[in-house]
């Protein structure tokens, strides 16, 4: 079942740099771990911005919920998701 | 090169109902044939409305006002678009 | 699979009264019959507004998009959603 | 009386975490006590969000005000309110 | 219990001026007897606008509803609600 | 002459909280104040919230400016002012 | 005493262009009128558009209400009131 | 003198095509003349959007006002203006 | 040339009172000086805000953005801008 | 291929004076060098505000994410981007 999230990250001006680099690094990590595992089926960036455009495919939405809320960065994106599904002028049978 | 567009619908009340259904069908083998060329690289419903979320896949930005400014329901839609590309933390070295 | 649904009915004015009477009937009807189902799971009246909150528990978004978009007012209404699940706080094991 | 209400939590960058995870305590303590009394009938979380969706079942106005003000993260939640009624489409009697 | 009701009025430039003038009519009427009755407790025009703010003492939300959406005017304004109670820092010890 | 005006109070989180409190103990007592006099005609609480609705009597704008900009929370709350004046439909001959 | 006044003109489309040309020829003389009596201090043009940013210099709320509810043009404007006064940093000893 | 200037084109539904298409013929020419003058320096589809962003030269507001307002689908845009001049890191002396 | 100019202190609640003090007397003394040169020919208050509602007479876009970014409370203050000139109902030859 | 981009500066108050100067003193040199390279075509100041309104001319969206994520005050702005293309009633062939 696939959802589209759009991550807007504001990372606070007193974070130490440091602190930023490893949170980061984890986020990276966990985000292509969750890509090979195909539950986050696209990931890219918005062109200009230091946001994202995502697609996940999950079982459900306690699934989606726990995936977004142990992201690293969490606590420092603005977050909005839309649930989606086949449109019937797909050329695909699935969700594609 | 990629762009997130996002299409609400609004058929005005006024509209007779075969003029709205047949603009649909025009709109949905456009959106097919777009589909086919690979230029419309995803097409999904959000659940709940009578929108889309959708990934264009062209040239360059005339080639996607081209493409939008021809679709049959374009002047009954609110659109939004976004400029895409490949995410730092992607698994792919392309924009899939 | 819980999903939040807010929808705002704004009939045209131009709509003939006995149109909306009728729309309004079949709304009645189905949205009771989607309650038996128990896919409808909760129905408030937001109170000085004609507006609704609404709780569906569906199988998935198609499903849910389903439900709405079979709606004999949907044309006719500004609809919000928000995929909901259990809370961590919640004294329940389940969504209820 | 029923109250929809919404909540989403803010902790501040600045907020030690020994303080916010006695607050996010203390906050769950009291949640869990007023959904035992039948005062906070529902609450689900918002599915990639740090927010929730609560139905309160209260006296009046100033009982809803009185839990409300009194929740640990109060002074670090954005929270909106609509009050809710029986609606007349609803197979149920009463408010359920 | 109280509730602040902001009401603005937007009248379609399609309705017949006689059909405004009997539906203004009668939305005075069932305002003067609600004022009378003590439900309507206030009801002031914000100056510059065809708009009113409007305190009501209804015993609870259905009865708010049930008064706001029988106003004549009701199909043609837009209406917020915001649940008030008696103030810490009143001087009264009800909720004048 | 009558002013809605509504108050929603944001404290800094580094703001001590002897600080806070002391600010709030002056805030009441000039409330309080300003009420006896009967310049502050109606204080309410909005139930869910840190905000109040209230209705000013001033002899003219210079006269709410030098009351608002006084009160010991100003620089801490976000304001929005209304001017209100009799309405048409009020069954009483003055502001009441 | 002052207010800034913002109007900005929507003329439905259906209007008949003798009409539309009527109600700007009494706009325009009972502008003037209360230009010349003084109540109607400043009228200026945004530029790029059909609105204006006026001045009004009237006894209370209750007579701004009166001038501005009679404006030919009020039933197809947008307007914002905001309440003036002299600032103490004016070199002005009144509100000029 | 600069000013970037944003407009939408909402041509109303019930509006004939022969009429949408004159206004559009004459739009085209007055804008391509103004172009030629230098005084439309700038003029740029948005893509995927019934929109422009144009860059206007022009002697002072007045003049800003008197080209926009004599445009033939003024009454049919909306319409956003921004002064600009020279930026201080601008590589150039004037506002090319 | 005209514009108005809206302006909204927001004092940062880390600022040492006398650096306050002292910006706001540097604003204080700048806009009088500008006052008496008559390029700040209007300077009224928002009542009940932090605000003002100013009218500047410069000789281009670059002189406002000259005299705006030169405020001392320049950089704590929320700034919208609006370019003004005759309007045509107005019963001056200028822009008065 | 064209981009507007607008950028609204925000320096944090807590940023020490010479770290600001220093970051804008790298904005200016990094701004200039791509307006010598003809990727930043344009670069205007919007009159009244810390903001600018851009043209860029970049190969792609990927080029453009490059240049406008490496902006030293990157991390303290609010940027938005509209891709540009020719406008069917411009007098030039290509994009100017």
């Amino acid at each position: 079942m696939l959802f589209k999230v759009e991550m807007k990250v504001n990372i606070p001006y007193q974070m130490p740099a440091e602190q930023a680099a490893e949170i980061k690094a984890r986020e990276k990590e966990y985000a292509q771990e969750l890509q090979r595992q195909g539950k986050w089926r696209h990931l890219w960036r918005v062109a200009g911005s230091y946001s994202n455009v995502s697609i996940f495919d999950v079982a459900d939405n306690a699934e989606l919920q726990d995936i977004i809320s142990n992201l690293p960065l969490f606590p420092f994106m603005e977050i909005s998701v839309a649930p989606l599904c086949r449109h019937p002028s797909s050329i695909h049978e699935d969700d594609r």
